[in-house]
């Protein structure tokens, strides 16, 4: 039997009420107390509304502190929220909605115009629920850490999205992992530029209440916001994606961050080395990281200590995981397997996909890495982004890796492209920072690739295909051309 | 099904293996990975000499690192280790092997020859054990937190002890919910002056594991040796009783502790608010905790910001934890009841006690205590101290606490004696510190408690009678005149 906690933001009230829960922009903050507070009121609205034990609320909105709300009023009746990226279509809406078995769809004031379309019988503005009177019903005091608390699809570049489960144990061993790892500082401060509907956000928001932590709340990432929260606002942690630190140090020039932020977490995917160590001249602790909505966020982080020496390992799995690589020939390089409990159980009505996915405890993320002879993790790629050209493995991020670090070049997508004679070659897609020419490209990445990795077509474009949470999705790199 | 981890130690000497885990008084030290190979070994070692899965294996040690290395090496067995106490008499000692299935006795090199009037067949010392040649045998790589790990017997002041079954699970969530209320800082190194084979020191040990943090570990405790840490070492932290917090304070002086020093960590009982307002005009962090070894160490600690607001508070329980005050009349007073996943699920074989003291999850503590408006608890006494005199409730820890205000005096214990007339009288025994009369007592007394909490005698002691955690013994009062 799962283990049972009090429930985790009525007893962070109850242990620090007056700390600061959130912080926005406009220097407007929300106390735990009060957190708690208004979560308890909209849970009992959510009531009146035939919320109960078990539902799935779909949640649709931005960053901001309604959301917040109404994520932990659903735990204090026990539903389950299932979160939804405001950049999706309609049609991808209503996949995931018919899917999840959303019975109410609770939605930021501005978005609500643009739901009437979903396949949804009941839809409520956050102001909507506000309004209602509120049932006396008896909120949960406890949570069991077995229990399903939140359901998030996952990008789903191929076939159709799966949501994966979390249980409050999945988020609360996630939060326990980090904070052995980063520890935890009584001046911490944690800025969310991510959406909350991905689980980055969201699992920083409850991180705030496990920790007693404020977090500096962004309703979206914007370049000059997060600079001057850094500079001006003691943020000592903030999460990231590589396109973000690249705006980051391009806005920092020859300044430097103050002291107080020492950790700036690295996630989305392999980084480009050149723009790691162009961090690490400029001093920043870029921390770099790896996890998946199914291991309710980070499961490996290299650590402090390591950051430098380190670079571009995304470092060891977190006190609480487990990480092995399947290795399927004689190289180094195989799938990673992941084990711990912040691993999701499975995805929502999918017995198919859980089957496939999971091998006696241990998840198959679909990404491929190896470890270095101290145990580092390097992640090469996604598995599927893999490109067999010749017999040989090419892996697309390293080949952007390298064209990266051409100080004309802003941003580098790779694919593999169907080709008769080697079964799949590589072509490149860049994004100029400066005037370049596909000769000089070809005179810089010759000295630095093997013939084979070599693009065989390389195309100037304005921007490349991110997901919501801003990951390249190479899949959509062809459809550029 | 409880959670599965990597084997913690395994595990700390992956992500840290230089860092040190153990530091001793001589300035030697043992890092993670030098204390998992030592513990490997030496588990492989006790293989040899028939140490397996489920075995109990009692462990009679001083502090020392041979002693830490045994418990390490059971948990790469899955053996369960019965945590003796160096000060018993042999009867005690067989009672206890002997209610635990103990079937092998490790101990200290110095303490095996008295150890052979004991009622086990098999009694060796550290050496013996690292004179084996090592059995081939599958170490555990997880731990699963459902099983068990340790037993430690409890003081026991009435009937027979009891031993108390801990899992992994009980000292994991114990070591996260301490990391929740003090934080987790890269510099922290905790000292143990408190024996291994209690709970506290114990716990503190394996909270070494999980942090990633240095022990400073004394053999036993010395004043000065604590002092001079302290002052010289950079010691974060230090577990004590009161009796050392009074001893320190005395060798202190006029000084001040260095600003490392960020927590004393008072557990032991309630503590006399004189010496809480002594150490706050000292400006010594001490942080009041309450906890029993069925709770695998605190369960409710003052936290840093409370610490002087709150003087003569326990505080609050830990993040995971819960606690409630069970009022049999209109009292605020009541027992106190705990609830958490540090919480012991009960006694080896001991089922009447088992069903006795658990409701629901809620352990009864069998101490009183109350919690004021804003929720913290103050532990008014052990219920079975409780004194009923003529109908009313004298709580022998009030006394002592008012008495021991009186410059004179250093330390003084209070037990109920049987009273023809008032059912029970309270009798106080005075260790002095300068010279004194009872006269004197009586008048500073009078000004002080209602006359019927008046110890009805006073008696001039040597010293009071403590067990072996350096608690002070109530029921052995009596015995002292």
């Amino acid at each position: 039997m799962a283990e049972v906690i009090p429930h985790w933001l009525t007893k962070q009230a109850d242990l620090s009420p007056e700390a600061i829960a959130m912080e926005l922009e406009d220097g407007s903050t929300v106390t735990f107390k009060i957190l708690k507070e208004k979560s308890q009121r909209f849970a009992k609205q959510l009531a009146q509304r035939g919320v109960s034990e078990g539902s799935h609320v779909g949640i649709l909105s931005t960053n901001q502190i309604p959301m917040i709300v109404a994520i932990h009023a659903l735990s204090y009746l026990g539903a389950v929220g299932v979160l939804l990226n405001t950049r999706l279509t309609a049609e991808e809406l209503n996949y995931q909605v018919t899917d999840a078995e959303v019975s109410i769809l609770i939605t930021a004031d501005h978005l609500k115009e643009s739901c009437q379309t979903l396949n949804v019988n009941h839809i409520q503005s956050f102001s909507d629920i506000e309004a209602q009177p509120g049932k006396e019903v008896t909120l949960k005091s406890e949570l069991d850490l077995g229990n399903t608390f939140t359901i998030i699809y996952t990008s789903g570049t191929t076939g159709f999205p799966k949501g994966v489960l979390h249980t409050y144990g999945n988020h609360w061993w996630s939060a326990i992992g980090s904070a052995l790892n980063l520890g935890l500082n009584k001046d911490d401060k944690w800025l969310i530029p991510l959406p909350i509907f991905h689980v980055s956000g969201l699992s920083t928001s409850i991180k705030s209440v496990i920790y007693g932590m404020p977090v500096y709340l962004l309703e979206k990432f914007d370049t000059e916001a997060v600079h001057q929260a850094i500079i001006n606002k003691g943020i000592t942690i903030v999460s990231v994606v590589t396109m973000m630190v690249q705006r980051l140090m391009d806005r920092l020039g020859d300044e430097s961050y103050p002291k107080t932020l020492r950790c700036m977490l690295l996630g989305g995917g392999p980084a480009p080395k050149p723009m790691l160590e162009r961090a690490k001249e400029k001093k920043i602790p870029v921390f770099q990281s790896y996890g998946m909505t199914e291991t309710a966020s980070q499961i490996v982080t290299l650590g402090p200590k390591d950051a430098l020496e380190k670079i571009g390992s995304a470092g060891k799995p977190l006190f609480p995981a487990q990480l092995k690589i399947e290795q399927t020939t004689d190289e180094l390089v195989g799938e990673i397997l992941v084990k711990g409990p912040m691993v999701t159980n499975g995805y929502f009505k999918n017995e198919d996909a859980n089957s496939k996915l999971f091998d006696n405890g241990w998840l198959a993320t679909g990404d491929v890495g190896y470890l270095d002879d101290e145990g580092f993790l390097y992640v090469v790629d996604r598995r599927k982004d893999l490109i067999i050209s010749g017999g040989e493995n090419i892996y697309p991020s390293e080949i952007e890796s390298v064209l990266s670090g051409m100080e004309q070049i802003r941003e580098v997508g790779v694919a593999g492209k169907t080709d008769n004679v080697w079964g799949q070659v590589p072509i490149a897609y860049v994004v100029k920072h400066k005037e370049v020419t596909v000769e000089a490209i070809y005179t810089y990445a010759e000295k630095r690739l093997a013939k084979y990795k070599l693009p065989k077509e390389i195309h100037f474009v304005e921007g490349i295909p991110r997901n919501a949470s801003n990951k390249l999705v190479r899949s959509k790199l062809i459809d550029l051309y």
